[in-house]
């Protein structure tokens, strides 16, 4: 069987040799323990930051050895208790095609309920980071002027739908027309700005936010970002969720100091991490799953076949190609 | 009688140039108004961003029109009820001798309680100003590390004092070794940094905070900042209450962008202007004036004497030349 291991630690953009496809045999399993089939992979951003030393929320990973992120797993032996042949389960798992497991921090999932795949999106981490992320700390009310940037991706393009659930004006950054055309026929947000095409983004928010910015959920960080921060309202919110942006930076990016900024307009800048928010999971999902049975959530994913199509996967994370979550189908 | 204008609006470090000492006859009072004359008057950094055009959340001051600030003013003629000759009265004042005043927004204060001036200083703006931003968005907690630039001015002194009080471990920032000494020898720091001799402040900040960095009171801004924000612990809060680094830039200033820290540690950085909290005002007080009584709260102010010296003192702050709160005696 095959297993993912990280070769070497990247520097900037994350490369093919930065993974090593490996060769291992089968586990065993023992009393206690269950025998993992690989279905699904999520590949994230985050991942990035795991690649490196140092210290951070979560451990990085270890030169040769096997990464790990969220997935979906069939249940194919089981000496566990709980467990049986054909279950599904989701949760943190290794990259390898089986994996002997105690079960511990795995969630069954049904898969005549949802597609398998939307556990890892927006029945998963995709979902509920962008519930919570919205809802704790940019606490949008109706009528606001919510932005999202990195809009056409996993969370983001959920993040603008729940904005709109919630009765929010919502505009999308993305990197492409196409896709700004999609938050806005597939996503009903009421405006899109595509910021390779934009010259002077603080004016292009201006134009899309004639209000200002009420909310802001910060997926990319950046000049993108600046853009934005000139155009807050006061008692504005920051929801700083990721900054894909500059997650490959060789140096330490550089910007405009805005301090002045967050004073003057008493702004809210926090950053989030959805694991900070357990006890939450369950009101987040019982709303999401009400949305999405309301039709008022759609969920996109771009699926790549094939296990060991996995870095490119993650590669192609930093290139915006995907539309929504980005997950490896095994 | 004598007035002070707005000249000329400054680039960079403001200039006596930029103020204009005029004389004015003395105004006199209709019925339902009363005379004012100046006693004391407070110059604080933020006057620095009224002096600039420009939205903000208070209105800017305008070209050849007189300046204004907090001042303590006594009666001197009243045909106003509730106001008589030789009440002193505290509030948002123009820089004149005289004034006539309808009485709005103005709050009477009692020389024999406390010295009039300490109406400007702890027990006025700068003392709610450190105890509203620290515990309305800081939320220190006992045992806790709380670390204060601008430590020896009026508003950080008081800040490291009540996060003494409140159990903290307090380490302050200010730009010279006599500050420093002060710091830790009348208001009870744990620790202080010089920065103007200090070369790594992220070392210097890790060396006074073994245990990281909880709460951030930020008067500063700049280098300074990004040296604590080396250093914040999971959960960090970080008050924006100034930036007087950055308030004499004639460019936009740069700097390291620091998402990635605030993502990693879920760090709560929050822009804070005190008038936004006026509903607490009187709960703030009852702290500070009982801090006062047990002499737990030291107040110190560098009082300029005569009125004509009000720009330069302005000026002073910038190159930190007052201990505690800059007060103009008229």
């Amino acid at each position: 069987m095959k297993a993912i291991q990280l070769n070497s630690r990247p520097v900037g953009v994350p490369q093919l040799s930065d993974f090593k496809l490996v060769t291992e045999e089968q586990p065993k399993i023992k009393a206690g323990e269950m025998l993992l089939k690989a279905s699904y992979l999520s590949v994230d951003p985050y991942l990035r930051g795991r690649m490196m030393e140092g210290k951070s929320y979560i451990a990085p990973f270890e030169l040769n050895e096997t990464m790990s992120s969220g997935m979906i797993a069939e249940v194919v032996e089981s000496n566990l208790e709980g467990f049986s042949k054909g279950d599904f389960v989701s949760g943190m798992l290794e990259w390898k095609e089986y994996q002997a497991s105690k079960g511990e921090e795995l969630m069954k999932v049904d898969g005549q309920r949802a597609p398998l795949s939307s556990y890892l999106g927006v029945l998963g981490m995709t979902g509920l980071t962008a519930y919570l992320g919205l809802t704790e700390i940019g606490k949008p009310k109706a009528g606001e002027t919510v932005v999202v940037s990195g809009a056409a991706g996993a969370v983001g393009s959920v993040v603008g739908q729940i904005a709109k659930a919630l009765g929010c004006r919502v505009v999308g950054i993305a990197g492409s027309d196409e896709k700004v055309e999609e938050l806005k026929s597939n996503y009903g947000f009421d405006a899109g700005i595509n910021y390779k095409t934009t010259e002077n983004m603080t004016k292009a928010i201006a134009e899309a936010c004639p209000e200002g910015v009420d909310v802001y959920f910060d997926n990319v960080g950046g000049e993108i970002s600046d853009g934005v921060m000139m155009n807050v309202n006061q008692f504005a919110r920051v929801i700083v969720c990721g900054a894909i942006s500059m997650y490959n930076a060789t140096s330490m990016p550089m910007g405009p100091r805005l301090d002045s900024i967050l004073i003057k307009n008493s702004v809210l800048k926090q950053g989030f991490i959805v694991f900070n928010y357990a006890e939450k999971y369950g009101e987040a999902m019982s709303h999401i799953a009400k949305w999405l049975q309301e039709g008022k959530l759609k969920s996109t994913e771009t699926i790549v076949e094939g296990f060991e199509n996995t870095p490119q996967a993650f590669i192609d994370l930093f290139e915006g190609k995907n539309k929504g979550k980005m997950i490896v189908k095994i």
